[in-house]
């Protein structure tokens, strides 16, 4: 596989998009995240962090002082990333009604019998 | 899964990107498309356009000619899915390097024994 198309599945991950869309707000912390993100499993929000941490789109910020506390934030490419990935699940949500019509349309079409010639 | 999600998933899939981007440029045919894109089966990318074309991303124009000819073409909401996707992807690609060096960076940073405190 391309090394684009692995960084392309990280920023467009189901996860990886509510992170990203969160994070170009503000930073959070690990428990902020997992709130404000729901039905997302701690071991799944830990997984896609890191992922993105390691692609550089994210900085795990660990101040030393006690109780621990660790703020995630985006880095400059992790904006870029976050400001495009962003806009298109927007699009996206937008588009909903066209293509449930268009998939109704389809999906009809198919149901008929096919026209004699 | 909100149905955003699954857009999303259709129009960022590994074929799903290749096949907007080919559109974006013109209509293909079956064959051609296959051709251009490279590596991808008879069945996948039957699936990827019939997924595309439920959404209503793209057009398949059957031509009633002998031989019979079909064209794929993108529809006005393909357009705009396939220009989001694809400049996305381009985005992804010029950021190959950059990633590769924070991957280092990170995977160094691990490696190193804990600093004692």
């Amino acid at each position: 596989m391309c090394p684009s198309r692995l960084i392309l599945e990280h920023v467009t991950s189901r996860w990886g998009v509510l992170v990203l869309a969160a994070l170009l707000e503000r930073s959070h912390r690990f428990s902020e995240l997992r709130r404000r993100i729901g039905g997302v499993s701690e071991k799944m929000l830990a997984q896609t962090l890191q992922t993105l941490e390691r692609d550089g789109f994210v900085h795990r910020d660990a101040k030393p002082v006690i109780p621990p506390r660790v703020d995630y934030t985006l880095t400059g490419l992790g904006r870029e990333a976050a400001e495009q990935v962003w806009a298109l699940a927007r699009w996206t949500e937008r588009q909903v009604p066209e293509v449930a019509a268009a998939r109704a349309a389809y999906d009809e079409e198919k149901a008929r019998p096919a026209a004699t010639a």
